[in-house]
């Protein structure tokens, strides 16, 4: 069931436009009817991906698989120290460069006949058991990622970059807010079990949280609702889930009464995050319609009046996610410093801890398909669909291995 | 060879028939003589199967795999705590269930998002993320399972089940003597390694306890025969395995003597359980032809004068056998109190633990085929033929993901 | 690139044929220039292979894997104790024999039901369950290999051995100089991660050794070159890398400079063998054009002027190889008394342990094809071209089941 032939869900008095209607909630089934979301099980091609943290790697090669490319992380000495990214595979015989090391300034060499390849383009510079005159240098190359450094994070680039070219700045897949604002944050990068697609609709999912976190800690002071009314509408490139209407308790007839309320929680959020009278200045300015958007390649944010949560789904192969969080403060002076000890005292143990761990939990047991949606799934049809009309290149899920 | 075409092991004074000559042992080759069987990697459909003890089972769900279909056991608190078996897999996005709770009286609910299911017919009756007006309710239904409480045990009967009628009684698939005897009993119930046909051929085997148990403390005070001639009959809905001759001991030429006597080992068993002069009436009244008896969908029946040990042989998948072992005497009373005794100070470690493990660990390292059979296997095929004469139905190898 | 076009490689006072030219190196691709090489992953038919010591088998059966068989070696009580090797299988219903015993002398009886094979032909001579008078007995067999003890190691023929001949002479299989000579020896025999193909390669390899081992301690003392200028050659059967030129150091433009010289490591070996004035006379007496040589099935020598080192690289299964070490000097006496202490005090751990676990490292990881290979890889391309002209059978991959 849409939301455009289901009158009680119209909007009233909000203005935001709606999602032209798509295919209705699927009966069960498979995904055919979202062919390129279906066959993405490693992602999409042409777009930045966080990994770990710039402060995680240094003179010594640190190996991260991207979208299913593996991929070897060093700090080039030769160039201010600026992070390099390599195809993980001497094309020799297939040892992987992570396990070599960097026996001269601005290479990598492969630790086991010598190969040296330059850290900025990959090129066979030397190879040490084959003399100075070695014919095949300059005949080899492993491929190179183009890598930023943002947010204390490394990106990585997984695409095709064309000759004379450089790939899209990386701000073109940050959230605007995130470039130019002063910020403060505190984060985790792990890898987890399932797959990113998994991930990404379970981080956009309408219906889960007020259930499946109904015992979480984070949660203890805050009510959560029981049910939701939601749309979901376009804002500048994200989707974002609008709550028409948040039910804090209900009876099932026959079944029982259900409720997050209790005694000791107050009730929490207004319906949308700029609406608070104490929002932060660029939260209010970002006029969102509602706390959850998702965007491509795979970020979610949620925003609440004084902070922003973010999670990017990176695929790192088909049964195995890399899952970013990032809490954010648009603050300065001692209120960021402040934050920076609530983090590591709480937010990090309790919210990107206990509470996300449910999350992992279900994202790892999840078996679909076939599957069968329900009403408030109308916000992973939104997410298949926002993908299907993308025009995004599927990462194959064949291994690169040549050179 | 078949007993038919082998004078020597002619039936002498007994007056037991023999099963009709079947195809003669295989010598070598595939199971392709025994298509059903090979066929039944995953048993039977339409058949009582034991699973835990109802013990085990209270408010919290109980996953079991039986046949292949995957199982959450609950308590019913709405209907007197009877226990309810239902698919452990809820339709919407394919979590087990049996990581979810039973939120409100007579329900299951998903963790994910709270799709509550009843515990007696598998309707969904809510979806508390939803809210008291979801369209979805009524519209899905997980399978259900008819569960029966027998000797302590829980019986799953997994087939089809007509609509408007039951599943036939569960004493249908009982031993008719464990059905409204007084009784006792000590058992086990685990689940081992190795396809279930390995469990029930090595259960009815003729040949190998004499020299794979040799070594069991069960056996330390009793002498086992070296080796037998055997024929099998058929006898109620039973083959049971008649021996015509016994051997304590053989010199094999060229070889060497072999024998389990010792002089510290009385003389065991008379020739059936029926003609001990201390015989319990009960069993006495079987007038079973011989000890050991098999019968669908994959029970073995070892009587001894006073006691009688069962073994159900449940698939789990195709790689695990569920190994349910019972000891029972039809005794009350002190005698029976005596029993309990014993079986918790003795026969629970030597016989359901040590003797029984000897043949787990053959089921586990069995690999066949090719096989090459031998004259005592006239039980195994004889087994097989039992099963290809039965018309049973093979449950699938795919397994059920649907709703 | 061949050395025959490669004018500054040309022999110059050496008389030791080249190789006659054959495919250049390989510019990447898979392996079907040498369909041979490429379909052995279970190595060749028809050779002796070592598996573990002598001393590691007696009366109680142990299991080896050797070119995908599984065998079982076992000593024989009623044959002076040699050593008798069977297919560790029970053609009954395939239970390994490895788990049964010695019940009578000069047979082994599987653990099931006591089918017992004479050591020395592998013939069913008695079945203990099924009486004196089994019907099954000489009519099945399991069958049998030819085992040699020699150097302290159980040698086993993988191969056809027509009726009524035996098999080749274990000489033919070892090298000359280890027939007949005094010697003495220290060794170890383990299995590895890794098919058999990488670790021979890796053994014959011109190229790695100055690089991958730059951190071995076995090389502390002793510097080795950067790279050299290599021919191989045929010699009796083996192939010889000739080191026409050494370099200890070299200077990659605009990447920097490489040696392993230190001030407190001594400058090492002549350019072969036999060379040194103070050379052990056996070893002299090969008058080897260089160090290292490899043999079929899969043998490697490396002859120091005093004593030499051996590796062979036994197939055990597509991803395992065992690998065997052998450190030999010819010697007797009190020279030969103290090569034993100083084996046990450091060569073990030093060379036999950290050096070649190296090796091991490098050979689990490898991945080719796809492969580059380049100009000291002409030692690979000549293991494998010696593969293909040697006219030798492959090993099948289908494991032997059957009796």
């Amino acid at each position: 069931m849409t939301e455009a032939t289901a009158p009680r869900r119209a909007p009233r008095s909000r203005t935001v436009p709606s999602l032209p209607p798509g295919p209705p909630v699927q009966d069960g089934g498979d995904w055919s009817t979202w062919p390129t979301y279906e066959a993405a099980a490693l992602g999409f091609r042409n777009f930045w991906y966080p990994t770990v943290w710039a402060s995680q790697v240094g003179s010594k090669p640190y190996p991260v698989t991207v979208a299913g490319e593996r991929i070897v992380l060093i700090r080039d000495d030769a160039a201010r120290g600026v992070v390099r990214a390599l195809h993980d595979r001497c094309p020799h015989r297939g040892v992987p460069l992570s396990l070599g090391r960097r026996q001269f300034p601005g290479t990598i060499s492969c630790p086991y006949h010598g190969w040296t390849y330059g850290l900025s383009d990959g090129k066979l510079r030397a190879v040490i058991t084959d003399g100075p005159d070695s014919p095949i240098c300059g005949k080899v190359a492993v491929a190179t990622y183009p890598v930023a450094e943002r947010l204390g994070l490394l990106f990585v680039y997984i695409g095709d970059v064309p000759a004379g070219q450089g790939p899209p700045p990386v701000e073109r897949d940050l959230p605007a807010e995130l470039v130019g604002n002063p910020l403060v944050l505190g984060g985790r990068t792990d890898v987890r079990a399932g797959n990113w697609r998994f991930a990404a609709e379970n981080g956009f999912d309408e219906g889960h949280a007020k259930y499946l976190h109904n015992t979480a800690l984070w949660r203890l002071f805050k009510v959560m609702p029981t049910w939701n009314v939601t749309r979901v509408v376009d804002r500048d490139g994200w989707i974002v889930r609008v709550q028409d209407e948040l039910h804090w308790d209900a009876t099932f007839p026959g079944v029982g009464t259900f409720t997050n309320k209790r005694w000791w929680k107050r009730m929490p959020l207004p319906d949308r995050p700029g609406k608070s009278p104490k929002a932060n200045p660029v939260i209010a300015g970002l006029d969102l319609p509602g706390f959850v958007s998702f965007r491509l390649p795979g970020l979610l944010r949620v925003a609440y009046p004084q902070f922003i949560h973010y999670e990017w789904y990176v695929p790192v192969d088909a049964d195995r996610v890399r899952y970013v969080q990032l809490m954010v403060r648009f603050e300065t002076g001692w209120r960021a410093q402040l934050f920076k000890a609530k983090y590591l005292a709480a937010i990090r143990w309790l919210f990107h801890g206990q509470f996300t761990a449910q999350d992992a939990w279900m994202v790892d047991v999840m078996d679909a398909p076939p599957e069968r949606l329900y009403r408030p799934d109308l916000s992973i049809t939104a997410l298949r669909r926002h993908i299907e009309q993308a025009g995004v290149t599927i990462q194959p899920t064949e291994p690169r291995r040549g050179h």
